[in-house]
């Protein structure tokens, strides 16, 4: 049922039930890979001297935004005002909008949750027009009546995906101004966002698509630099690509989120040798309902995780028995052998399937169930609350 | 924001703000549409002399649930038990679930809710294997201790989308008979569903397909009679079929649901001639965040419509202005112009998105907002729960 949604909870060891006590449909985090990935990013972010910002876009938690924090991360980025208020709402001070924002109540909004955060930290937002920064400005004057740097601006551009952001050069120079214009914001960075790199899946691919937007974020910091604007931060970068950014010398501020949960798309990039491996900390559990002589129907179809890049791929029950998941709709999966096997999984098995793409699988949750000790033996250690599930405007 | 998610509300007449308010994006039902849906289908239903059981895990809400029950429908249909929860409690009593269940646990809270509808209405479930049978069977015996009749029962079969069901014929009769043999379940039915027909474009393809699952129904309903069980009630069909089923002579219960709404995808089907005609009904406002030399981008993406069948189509801004929407990510949606328009949207334009698939968009959002008087000069009305928003146990 969808009200009330329970915040998140840990369980004392006396509540702690085994895995085989979580119902299905249910979206699982496994604990243990979880903050082997949260310690692989901090360490690597640490190692490269860059800093972290991860994306909550992903996690939607706060209390999975803290945990971040805690190991290092300067903050978190999300792409909705929404979201933003209810990490803060969680208790994280450091929030970065990742997106343009255009309607005056939403800019209000954000202009509260910047006072809200005052002295702790800051509230971020992208700009990539001259009408936007007017209407943030515009904002900024009448809930900070005159205090200067109240929320801090960053200039979107365009470094390859073509979707949001300025031309590189002049034109980010041009509406660097505009924001320099305005006291009550405060200038700090460029957003260098390649959207379209991050699954590019052979190294060489994204090798060449991040040097091109590396050119672009020089070129632009070069032409700011002789305008006189500057030295601004450079963020960006995804779990596809962060290694290349890291390691460009341009970028010093990486956004990856989905590296905490890993999903079966990033699964299949062919992985820069240097970039830390994670592992996939993110499955659906189903169970089996229905067997036919042509396939097992589990009931996990599209409603319970997203399919816009791919299919799930089925955890294999053990070893040689590979299942292979095809769409059956809103609620329902089919589940044919593959490989080798030829035995169908047997009504009311329950199986673990790997998210195609974890950010909308986990906005179809309320709730993530945390195990610890694996997915075979674990027990239920804490219900994480999905905050900003839905948090759409 | 998650939690809490506010029920649903009717604004008195002073509360009334324009659709200019509704923040973006959001999902909005046209009320006037959805009216005129509505009747059409329960005036279909009873002059067709069938039964209408909506089906609920298209909108997921307890007050549409009860709109169509008292506009003539018998009660309504969902695929999970936790929808059946959610629709129990909010005053509907009569679900039917066109759905396998095998968790223990899941038809204990079946049980459950069939005790708490008694004397006012009625709980369904389908099965399709002799242990889905004996696990109902067992759970109606612990909880009814010795009721006879407590939970309705139904057979489903393979009609055609070769998902869940038993085989027409002498499968279906055996598995009746495992009913039978438990008291403590009331055959009632054959659940009949050909979800594979529902998006064939031409009619001649939907008529071929569902003539084909007529046969296999009157096959087994035949099996069914020489083995001297029945009549049973025949219960099918959805929107893109339902006049033929309804024509046939065959079934008797009709469980479309997505004619409420409509989406972009049922509305590229070739409408059967007699077949009432359903307006979009469901749709998302959306607001252009960013401009550039090639096109528009507004905020919404696949976290606020489904695209599992096919992106949303956009309503025209005037005659001529015609836009095409192309994926964006989880977060944006891109705009060109199309056909003989060379215009792009402006910064800050309002739009309007029908989505491809209604059931899984609505699955999306915690409300609905109901607008009366139409998208251009109406007035929100109601805001409506989608009380089973995530219920996927």
């Amino acid at each position: 049922m969808n009200a009330p949604v329970e915040p998140s909870v840990d369980l004392a060891p006396a509540q702690r039930q085994g895995v085989d006590s979580i119902d299905t449909p249910a979206l699982v985090v496994d604990l243990d890979a979880m903050d082997r990935n949260l310690q692989r990013m901090a360490d690597f972010a640490r190692k490269h001297g860059v800093r972290l910002r991860p994306h909550a876009k992903m996690h939607k938690s706060a209390e999975l935004a803290r945990l971040q924090m805690q190991a290092g991360a300067v903050g978190v980025c999300v792409q909705k005002v929404a979201e933003a208020e209810a990490l803060v709402a969680g208790g994280v001070m450091d929030v970065l909008v990742t997106n343009e924002v255009i309607a005056l109540p939403k800019l209000r909004r954000l202009a509260a949750l910047a006072r809200q955060v005052q002295a702790k930290g800051r509230i971020g937002l992208c700009v990539d027009s001259a009408e936007g920064v007017r209407r943030l400005a515009a904002i900024a004057a009448e809930s900070f009546s005159g205090t200067p740097d109240s929320l801090d601006v960053y200039i979107e551009i365009d470094v390859g995906q073509h979707r949001c952001g300025v031309q590189p050069g002049p034109a980010a120079v041009a509406l660097a101004r505009e924001v320099l214009a305005c006291s009550g914001l405060r200038l700090v960075g460029l957003q260098a966002y390649q959207g379209g790199a991050q699954h590019l899946r052979s190294v060489q691919a994204r090798r060449e698509a991040i040097a091109v937007a590396a050119d672009a974020v020089r070129f632009t910091l070069t032409s700011l630099q002789q305008a006189g604007i500057g030295p601004l931060r450079v963020t960006g970068a995804g779990t596809g690509s962060f290694l290349l950014e890291a390691a460009s010398g341009v970028w010093n501020e990486l956004q990856a989120g989905s590296y905490l949960f890993m999903d079966a798309d990033y699964a299949e990039n062919e992985r820069e040798p240097a970039q830390p491996a994670f592992e996939h900390a993110l499955f659906v559990k189903t169970q089996v309902v229905s067997v036919t002589a042509q396939h097992a129907v589990c009931d996990a179809g599209h409603k319970s995780h997203a399919i816009d890049s791919g299919l799930p791929s089925v955890l294999p029950l053990e070893p040689g028995r590979d299942l292979v998941y095809a769409n059956g709709g809103d609620e329902h999966g089919l589940l044919r052998p593959a490989g080798s096997n030829r035995q169908l999984p047997a009504l009311g098995q329950m199986l673990w399937l790997i998210p195609g793409h974890c950010d909308p699988t986990v906005n179809l949750h309320n709730h993530l169930i945390g195990v610890r000790g694996g997915l075979r033996q674990g027990h239920v250690e804490r219900i994480i609350r999905v905050d900003a599930r839905g948090a759409l405007t």
